[in-house]
């Protein structure tokens, strides 16, 4: 039996969740992995942390150092989130010979090659499983399951938050307002929901996957980013009319040596397995050269999948299984550039509020096809007796370049009214 | 780098693509894995095997011996299937030492035991990815990724061929015999199907995945059986009215101490995650205490999918993570007892073709009442000039014995024609 001694770092809702899984799940691990994963300390600056979750004194600090300098700890798993101290208290950690498990996705976003760059040099691992959705162990898939495969790209749906919000909006014909009223009463969603609904979230996670799966750390403001409090209703409606549904995703492509890594709402047929990802739930689309398509859904966050995952990267630990450090920081960046939004490539559903005469879509149209837009769909929702009617085309797969110009220019003639809207669109 | 030496035994489909993995990737696993693949030798009976993969004489031979007693060699892929001299090679190669890559999922599905206690006392592991869903890594993600989850059920599409031909009958509406057909000249179901579409392809890889999460050998005369051939369009067409669609799927569920699986034809709602897993593709949903429903869903089979996950399990082996074989001889079973076929509960879809007068679903209910079947749902399909007409119902949950009682009663009624049809449902 290999045994493991771990500290952890923050008693919030998931630190808290590990502390009582490390007790009350230790036999059935042991049993299952070989491994006897053991708390040795925990620590809070909330003095009061301890004794709420029945630690003994002598099992608490109020003091990181008392871990992170403490010779019969194994492993720090570190939950405190945020910059700081987090990152120092990582980078310490490791130089004190002690591997390192955490859920730190914004830290990670930014600091991940540092990190692991000390963690090679202290010959320690830095284990991360819990940060990118916790109920799919997509780090563990995408390392060792699926080693023999080049990934050329990948499909997520990875804040639950933003999916729970377009699912309700599609599936109950709800607002964004209204969906974003009701994630708040249900705890879904938090007061400060910035980070979600505009894919700040999400593209931390894409960040990590990005490194993992292309082993290059796109910087975030790299990441190509829309939120989705744009969408309206009428688009969900109108894209469910065509066979479509609205999701909030995340895309990474690798194309020839350059990458394109964005997050933003995409439509869908309805008939994709992407498509019936609803509510909190996550999904990961991988396409492998030898696996093809390979799907993994589960629940992204909430404190038992997180929980779940933190405890799978201690037991890994446990089993002395990777040499992860040393090993990252051989395998040479492979990516060499970033592509900037113009250089995208995507179907997109646009609609223009027009006025509802003979012509009008011969001008729209005229303007697109100048731009090498190609038209798939055209349709015109509603023939009412108002002034501007809306008008919705499918494209062909365009240069966003040329798009934006097209754009421009429609938005300027007097027969449309306001922006015009587009999402993107994945066909598959 | 940890270097590992892997023989081949069976170069077929599955055995040439992981020789030309071996060859070809060795240099991008190394550099993920840390782990250096390294061919020694590969086997077949057939002579001008080697000669074909291009294999230098120095690396082939048509006796295994040459494999499973060469000092060199740390591994041993099996990969000629079936049950003779499947078992004794891997046994002679545990007991030389070896550790065993397989694929042989009739085999593990009668002797999983024996291999593993014979493993466990040579010390050495025997890996068993491709044996079940080669292009998702199920295995790996019960063993680690889920290692802190107690997991009391799972529902699996894991036969690509009986999910070939359902998605087509459902999609295009085709009748058995039309999909069958189709399938076939597609290669999509070899002449010999009865293994897929009789579901005993489906029960060896529940065996196996009973095993890995009950820590229970199922008997493959106890796994609940049905095929897919008694299916007709009429049903496809009227579960698709009802918002349902027909899978194949295997079924295991704990519950105390006692355990069912079942391999048959299930209906879901469409909404439902496995019900957009269509073609050749595979899923497997599973509920843990902690992550929540997780779904994997991938390739089932394939040269490239199933490589892929050998190749998983070498670098696994090279790695030395696990000691596997001592593990699973203490893991202790949990489950006492499999439930009999009586035993069970299930909804279910339910056709009479029954005599259209007034009356006579008032004679059937009282049959079904009298029994205790609930219904939740009836309706008469078409109104023909029929003397017989389609009457279909939906159950709520009701105990198999029960339901067969009460159709042994309808079926000998002279105001039903032919057996009842009936199906599984499950509702989620």
């Amino acid at each position: 039996m290999k045994r493991i001694s771990v500290g952890v770092i923050g008693l919030g809702t998931i630190g808290s969740g590990v502390v009582k899984a490390l007790r009350d799940k230790r036999g059935l691990i042991a049993e299952r992995s070989g491994v006897d994963m053991h708390l040795a300390m925990a620590c809070d600056v909330r003095r009061s942390r301890g004794a709420q979750l029945g630690l003994p004194p002598s099992l608490f600090t109020i003091n990181p150092q008392d871990i992170i300098k403490n010779e019969k700890i194994d492993c720090v798993v570190e939950l405190i989130g945020g910059q700081h101290p987090a990152r120092e208290l990582i980078l310490q950690a490791l130089k004190h010979k002690k591997h390192v498990v955490t859920a730190n996705k914004a830290l990670l976003a930014s600091d991940i090659e540092d990190i692991l760059s000390v963690a090679a040099k202290s010959g320690r691992q830095l284990k991360f499983e819990a940060s990118v959705c916790g109920g799919i162990p997509i780090i563990k898939a995408l390392k060792e399951g699926l080693v023999a495969n080049r990934i050329d790209s990948l499909y997520g749906i990875i804040n639950g938050t933003s999916n729970y919000l377009l699912s309700k909006m599609s599936q109950e014909s709800l607002s964004f307002a209204e969906a974003l009223s009701l994630a708040k009463k249900k705890g879904y969603a938090e007061r400060q929901s910035r980070l979600d609904i505009e894919g700040i979230d999400a593209a931390h996670k894409l960040v990590i996957l990005c490194y993992l799966l292309f082993s290059k750390l796109v910087p975030l403001d790299a990441v190509i980013r829309e939120g989705i409090s744009g969408i309206s209703e009428m688009d969900v409606r109108y894209a469910g009319e065509m066979g479509l549904v609205i999701k909030p995703m995340a895309i990474a492509k690798k194309d020839h040596e350059s990458l394109e890594a964005r997050v933003h709402p995409t439509l869908l047929p309805k008939s994709h397995p992407l498509a019936v990802v609803n509510g909190v739930f996550n999904a990961i689309l991988l396409k492998g050269d030898m696996v093809g398509d390979m799907l993994f859904y589960g629940r992204g966050a909430g404190q038992s999948a997180t929980t779940s995952a933190v405890i799978s990267d201690i037991v890994d630990l446990g089993r002395d299984a990777l040499e992860e450090g040393r090993r990252k920081a051989k395998a040479a960046a492979r990516v060499s550039r970033i592509r900037r939004v113009d250089e995208i490539q995507s179907r997109y559903y646009l609609r223009f509020m027009a006025i509802d005469k003979p012509g009008i879509l011969a001008r729209i149209s005229g303007v697109l096809g100048k731009n090498h837009i190609g038209i798939a769909q055209v349709s015109q929702k509603e023939r009412k007796r108002a002034k501007f009617v809306p008008v919705v085309m499918i494209t062909h797969n365009v240069l966003e370049k040329n798009l934006r110009k097209a754009l421009e220019n429609i938005d300027r003639l007097a027969i449309v009214k306001g922006k015009t809207v587009k999402i993107h669109m994945e066909g598959f």
